[in-house]
């Protein structure tokens, strides 16, 4: 039987505060060092590994943590999970977003349906559609084939899919699977739209309209701003729009559409890349073959999350580090630092991710926590952010800890040799060094070139970010997203604190206001 | 005489902590509310302006600090900057980015001229190289115009012109004056460069190569990759290159290049984008008028700064406003929400701006300081950013300050009306909400949709995102920034945090290691 309880009814994480902190500056010093590197690390799916050397815990640190995963059935809750649990408490929910990319534990039926036949389905449509638009059996009223796809999406429909992309964009060109280019869409912002519009060809375009209710207003004013431009350049909106929805939702059976594939409402909009709202776009910006093997990556982390034992499971382990530095030792913040231009935007998606997941201050019962939860989440790829707030981060009054991503190969393989190294040998060389310096400081007499170090960061490292990496890579942050979560023991799957802004907004543009919202309202000229 | 003293030694900031704290959710509810609104805003350059009604500030938080400013000596300190004393202590330096727009103060003379003669006289020679290369003065070999320029620079030669770029883009191309457009090269991840590379057509495009001391080894190591594929295309690198470095750099005199334009060490790279760091590849993008019109505001935005009321001087105010949030009511983040997708890049470029300048532990003489210094920046355009980490700003355990920014008017013009209303107002409406959300927060007895309110933010209003509001916002963030740095008593202008990173890395990369850096080097296969 599961209990959900809070962080701080166990015994483990009183136990917690009182072990003896890890000094760092001086346990990643000399030889101790070395080994450290070598002991703290474990395999992550598809060839990655998560080192956590330079994170201030040691062998009592670590007992302590897989007593408090214990204690609080960290991995019975994720089986909980995965076996068809209502763990969306809130809203009174399944959570599956890992059956969109494989069945880990118990088939789950929903809806009337096998939830795992459901989402493949759903992937087989799309790459049934896929094909046809690369092939040129789905045109154009011209028959000229599309070239380019435009996602319409806000928040999860646009930040997981926008990073995949990006990521993946250029592994695709190299390696000859690049099919159509991807432009987004979110913004309410007017200009947003009218910008992206202004760089396409729309007669060759396929845009991808995602809302899994059908009525996100963003959405909506942004599918009417393209529908409008479709129609200025004559053409036929319905023939040039597909929609990813929910099966309840308006869009669903609309003859606006080419094509409807369908996610639910088990499927959080921040976890739903590797459903249909990550998997039309990039099946057809890439191709299905891609696309399934993103998904087989992701697949293989999450049976790695299932791992009962901490030290074996790189997920529960980076989120218990994770809650040893929000709640014992108290840093505020964690800082996402990817040495690899591919991921610029993996930051930014990791921050709907955790923020919303985890920003809450109210338990899964509604009760308010006495502790602190979620971190803000920031970060930019190095070694450009080394140029930029890394100054702070060495040397500035607060400690934030730090997630750095790592390969050891480019994507494209194009390189430059300068003072004797590679350009992809100087960005390795260079995350080494910060990991390093953050740890362990400088000693100076003068003071401004003093690095007090004990500066804690993990890194995971990999060959090559390609499509299955990066699917174990998000999966990994999912899930440890997740487990924190349960540690916590918040509900990581609404997000009602969106709702005020909505409503508020809502009467706003009603005029139906007094006080400040309408002395703002003046301000602005609405 | 000006004493720089530490925040902690003035009276005003041990009274500062016994003012009665305010209630924000009281203080901006009903028509008080209004009324602070109205009250609580002071003008700002180019007709923007700055209201902090939702900051937790009343007449006697904003008396101690008008002492304070006194006390410190604020102003005096601005004075004795723009009139060429040696601010930056530590490089020994004067700090002159304010007379790359206009000169506030006495004339300045350094390295044996006229300083505000150079840097016009600089800006100059870009407007005359631009024109040539705008109408066909200034060709490639083949004769044909350039349509393409492409910044190599990291850091402060990257984030803010990067930002600028992006901010003006679509009103330089709905104005007519958008001459070519500007891509950027920053990261040494090869991939940063030869995806670049991949997009353009080297033959009709003319790099800006931004080094200060010409030895950036980012910038040259990208150099010498756009080299390569210059030579690779049969094209002669000199006579598609331009450099923007300092008079003593090896790059200054070199025939590398087809014209070299000038800064200096008074010059930040973080405070560059006014001068011929921003200024080249802005004005060949958008051509040397509309740059002419950012010189403008941004100078008129520091004439405003140099006031000695604190009422009447928006960045001194924002400042000490932040530094009351900061130091006083304990809070570690700021976040950056523009709403204006133009302004997409901006939080990164105050992000460097702010972290990079403040985030020191010790003073100006080498001290450790016995309070909080720099916060923590991040932030993403709205509407994106509520459908992403507002969850956590609304509902997390910890408070984020946050600094809007909204216009009434977009950029482009071109717009559509859904549900009785543009997509313009919708904009507007959702910033006044999430104002007045996060100031009042919303009673509900289920706790997991109530909102505790008492969340800080102020906004900075505008006609339009243009030329000269957007120089007035970037002057008033980095007058904003200076401001704090004179509170907290730290050196601004120097980040000597970024040192021990480089120093490691190349002893990475000559493999002269030991230790944790070495086994990490290993992991890495360097």
């Amino acid at each position: 039987m599961i209990k959900w309880n809070n962080l701080d009814t166990v015994e483990a994480y009183k136990e917690l505060s009182k072990v003896e902190p890890v000094k760092l500056a001086s346990v990643m010093s000399g030889e101790n060092g070395a080994e450290r590197v070598k002991k703290y690390s474990v395999p992550m799916a598809a060839g990655l590994a998560f080192n956590y050397a330079a994170k201030q815990v040691d062998d009592n640190v670590l007992n302590v943590l897989s007593k408090l995963a214990e204690e609080m059935q960290l991995t019975e809750k994720f089986e909980a999970l995965y076996n068809g649990e209502v763990v969306n408490t809130g809203e009174k929910r399944l959570v599956l977003h890992h059956m969109t990319r494989g069945q880990i534990g118990d088939a789950v039926q929903a809806d009337g349906t096998d939830k795992r036949s459901f989402y493949v389905e759903q992937q087989n449509k799309i790459t049934e559609f896929a094909n046809k638009v690369h092939s040129g059996a789905i045109t154009n009223a011209a028959g000229d084939k599309f070239t380019t796809v435009v996602q319409i999406g806000i928040g999860g429909s646009d930040l997981g899919p926008r990073a995949m992309y990006l990521a993946l964009e250029n592994w695709a060109k190299v390696n000859n699977t690049f099919k159509m280019e991807a432009k987004f869409i979110s913004n309410v912002d007017p200009d947003d739209a009218a910008a992206v519009l202004n760089t396409i060809d729309v007669e060759h375009s396929l845009f991808v309209l995602v809302s899994k209710s059908g009525t996100t207003l963003e959405t909506l004013t942004n599918e009417s701003f393209v529908k409008d431009a479709l129609k200025g350049a004559g053409l036929d909106p319905s023939k040039h729009m597909v929609a990813v929805t929910s099966e309840t939702s308006p869009l669903a059976k609309s003859d606006d559409y080419l094509a409807a594939f369908f996610m639910d409402d088990y499927i959080g909009g921040r976890f739903s890349s590797t459903s249909a709202v990550g998997g039309a776009v990039l099946s057809l910006a890439f191709g299905p073959d891609l696309f399934a093997q993103f998904l087989d990556g992701a697949a293989e982390a999450d049976k790695l999350a299932a791992n009962k034992d901490l030290l074996s499971n790189p997920a529960m382990l980076d989120a218990l580090i994770g809650v040893y530095e929000r709640n014992v030792l108290g840093y505020e913040n964690t800082a996402v630092l990817p040495y690899s231009q591919a991921l610029s935007r993996f930051p930014a998606h990791l921050q709907q991710l955790d923020m919303e997941s985890n920003g809450k201050s109210v338990n899964r019962f509604g009760e308010l926590v006495n502790y602190q939860t979620g971190p803000v989440i920031f970060g930019e790829p190095g070694t450009n952010g080394q140029h930029s707030f890394y100054q702070l981060l060495h040397q500035g009054t607060d400690i934030v800890p730090l997630q750095f991503v790592g390969f050891k190969n480019s994507q494209m393989g194009r390189d430059v040799v300068i003072q004797d190294s590679t350009s992809q040998q100087k960005l390795c060389a260079n995350v080494v060094a910060q990991i390093v310096a953050f740890a362990c400081g400088k000693d100076d007499a003068d003071r401004n070139k003093y690095f007090e170090g004990g500066r804690p960061s993990s890194i995971i490292i990999g060959d090559k970010l390609d499509p299955k990496s990066l699917g174990a890579l998000l999966s990994h942050f999912e899930n440890k997203i997740m487990y924190q979560g349960f540690a916590w023991n918040v509900n990581s799957f609404d997000q009602e604190g969106v709702q005020l802004g909505k409503v508020l907004a809502k009467r706003v543009l009603a005029h139906e206001t007094d006080g400040a919202l309408k002395a703002y309202s003046d301000l602005l000229n609405i």
